[in-house]
């Protein structure tokens, strides 16, 4: 290159860009191979070599499927980011510490960072952004958020311009693959029993041990935190989003809303309200439209739905977890990382505002609500006087099974988040009430 | 930005970024509004504002909804691109001549280009990417491609690295729609006559009044081959891909798919075989398994489907044209033009090498094939001697009808296309053969 660009200071361009890796896991590992295997590929059609310089891990002596040469695994982490043989540093230990650390060293040192840390994006998003800006250098981050689907980009580029109304998202594999499980069995009459379907998605390695950060939504809720942020410009951080997980949803609910030509889905939903530029951001298991093309996302897919005033509605979808595809994510972003730094140049995600969040309270949707109740006179009429009593008004009424087994389901009219929850309250206080599953809300028509 | 970079050609990272626009049609006119409603939005993201400061059209005094201050409207394209005052070209007008010569003038003048002419880059693509990489300049063309769908940026840039091992996609608008609403009626229990539904289109709009690019594959051809360029880094032209449209597809076509599990569908198909290194690009109506996520894909929008080897499978979803989808994209690219060439620096498609094509006869499917026959004995033996002969084995064979309305349906177990062109070929010259109806290939499984 440097033949073709005497006019350019050539240390800020090299034709080989060495790798830093913080952690060789299952990504890590993945993306040693992958620049090993497409190293030559990339160098044909760019002129860039990429290598693996440095590799940190934990243990030296742990067995590893990849192939490194002598000297390039190290324990040192501070060691690989501020080793001037490094060019680039991928980031892939996760969590909040030392991660953080380690990243605003490498960009204080000029190296621009790739990382899939949901965890602290989600947190510490701002503070690393400003700090990649401050430093001239690519944070990018497209495997944080639906591992392989190149949904990040998107909104950092394509949509940068586009004034986006709503994102709704499949962003967390463990809990689709449970409801696809769960939705196939209850359409092939069985009972799609929400606890032995967990047990079996922990058994096939889909569902962790303690599945509590997937089945409660606390994953998908991180993602959101990171897709408000980029697709409103606005400081949202985990904390600020409203989650309810799958654990409540029934076979039963899934029944009646296929019945009622929905599929049940956990949707990660992201708006801002064009006028009080509120944002919100939350996510609870949906009904979506069976036509609907986040119907067809089955099994442990991901997929964002966009909508916006002119690109209308879009949807990326892929591998939302998987060492290869969230590998394939981290590679696409160190090529660019790479051609950004041999340009001297970095992209961004632009100036952030701070973030109005509307509470969930005010946000409106029609509902659909299961009982278990007491199969006993005057039931009907104790429970819909409930709802009157909140002013919420009842589209359907369904009752099914009797004596211990009966269950009523309902759908509301489009109603207010807080006016359901007081009446979900009331219902629960009912003696004639034994059981009140979880709400969905139905999505995307 | 000149006080934060000092040692920077100022000249070459204006803050704004005039915009020349040649032509004023669909595209062009809601690129102009974009440009007035979203600059504001762009300028606080990254600090660049964009201007509007020439747009070129055939006809001064045609009557148009944008608003232009005095002296923007020229009938001089050529006067545009060579203009000091124009930073940034986007060509809005279509056709190969003289599109192709003014995108070739405006890079030598230094200028970035935006375009959505498909037309020009499925014939003269590698030419035009050549001259913007000689320039220094970028040469972006998202919206050519499946109009709003950010495809074209997630080939160049997220999967830059990736090995695509096949892209199946419905890129074309017109065709989706009227197969939706031949399925919608045949699955109401109606005919789904082509020819009736065609009639439909044209009255709303999404068919022209000579349907022909579009229903006989034309124009998802030139997506196609535009799509193989980027996928493989290989110089595919409209005239090396195969196409069949969708006018021979029927009713009872359809109805049978369905009955099988499988939608029906207008597919342009870009493989690669690993160790041959061969290219495949070619369109033609498809049965898509029902859970298949292209299957949801309805109406008029349009999908495209990767698989990589690392990435495993990815959709991107959205609408393929119209003036608001596709201002949309062209938007993103000028942002990401003005953003570039800021920083003096540009995208490339990389350097692209002759592709070796394999003719669409050595392909290998499974293939779905209906017949109009007389009604009379022997007619089933006769027809089965011929798939046979040329040694197509048949997996499932249905007989419809009774009299002159008799019509036999007939599935192969997987087949060279060669063979069983050679077995439509025959059968078409038997006497008791009415009718020969358009193959469906089977994909996606």
């Amino acid at each position: 290159m440097s033949d073709e660009r005497p006019d350019r200071d050539d240390s800020a361009r090299p034709d080989t860009v060495r790798i830093g890796v913080l952690g060789c896991g299952n990504v890590g590992g993945a993306l040693v191979d992958l620049v090993a295997t497409q190293a030559d590929a990339v160098e044909r059609r760019c002129g860039i070599r990429l290598e693996v310089a440095r590799v940190s891990v934990r243990n030296l002596s742990a067995q590893r499927d990849v192939d490194l040469p002598d000297g390039v695994l190290t324990r040192d982490s501070h060691g690989v980011v501020s080793d001037p043989d490094v060019d680039l540093v991928v980031e892939a230990i996760g969590g909040i510490e030392p991660a953080r650390g380690l990243i605003l060293e490498a960009l204080a040192h000029g190296k621009p960072v790739v990382t899939a840390n949901k965890e602290l994006l989600a947190n510490c998003g701002a503070e690393l952004y400003a700090a990649a800006d401050a430093a001239g250098r690519d944070l990018l981050f497209e495997a944080a958020v639906a591992g392989g689907i190149p949904i990040m980009r998107a909104l950092r580029e394509s949509l940068y311009g586009e004034p986006i109304t709503r994102v709704m998202g499949i962003i967390n594999g463990t809990t689709n693959f449970i409801l696809t499980k769960m939705t196939d069995a209850v359409l092939a009459g069985g009972e799609g029993d929400y606890a032995a379907t967990l047990a079996e998605a922990q058994a096939l390695g889909y569902a962790e041990r303690d599945p509590t950060a997937d089945v409660e939504g606390y994953d998908a809720g991180a993602k959101a935190a990171i897709i408000a942020t980029a697709a409103f410009g606005a400081k949202v951080v985990q904390g600020d989003v409203y989650h309810e997980g799958i654990s409540r949803v029934t076979g039963a609910e899934i029944a009646i809303a296929d019945r009622l030509g929905y599929c049940v889905k956990l949707l990660g939903i992201i708006e801002r309200d064009p006028t009080s530029e509120e944002v919100s951001v939350r996510v609870h298991p949906a009904m979506v439209p069976l036509q609907h093309p986040l119907a067809n996302v089955r099994d442990s897919f991901n997929a964002v739905f966009v909508e916006g005033d002119f690109a209308d509605s879009l949807m990326f979808f892929g591998r939302g977890a998987g060492g290869a595809p969230t590998a394939s994510a981290v590679f696409g972003d160190v090529v660019d990382a790479a051609r950004n730094l041999r340009n001297d140049t970095h992209g961004s995600i632009g100036a952030l505002h701070d973030a109005v969040i509307r509470p969930i309270d005010e946000t409106e949707a029609e509902y659909l609500l299961g009982l278990d109740v007491a199969d006993q006179p005057g039931v009907l009429h104790a429970v819909t006087g409930v709802f009157a009593g909140h002013g919420v008004s009842i589209r359907v009424a369904e009752q099914e099974g009797n004596g211990p087994d009966a269950r009523l389901v309902f759908i509301t009219h489009s109603a207010l988040e807080s006016a359901v929850q007081a009446t979900v309250r009331e219902l629960r206080g009912l003696e004639v009430v034994r059981n009140v599953g979880g709400l969905l809300r139905v999505v995307g028509g």
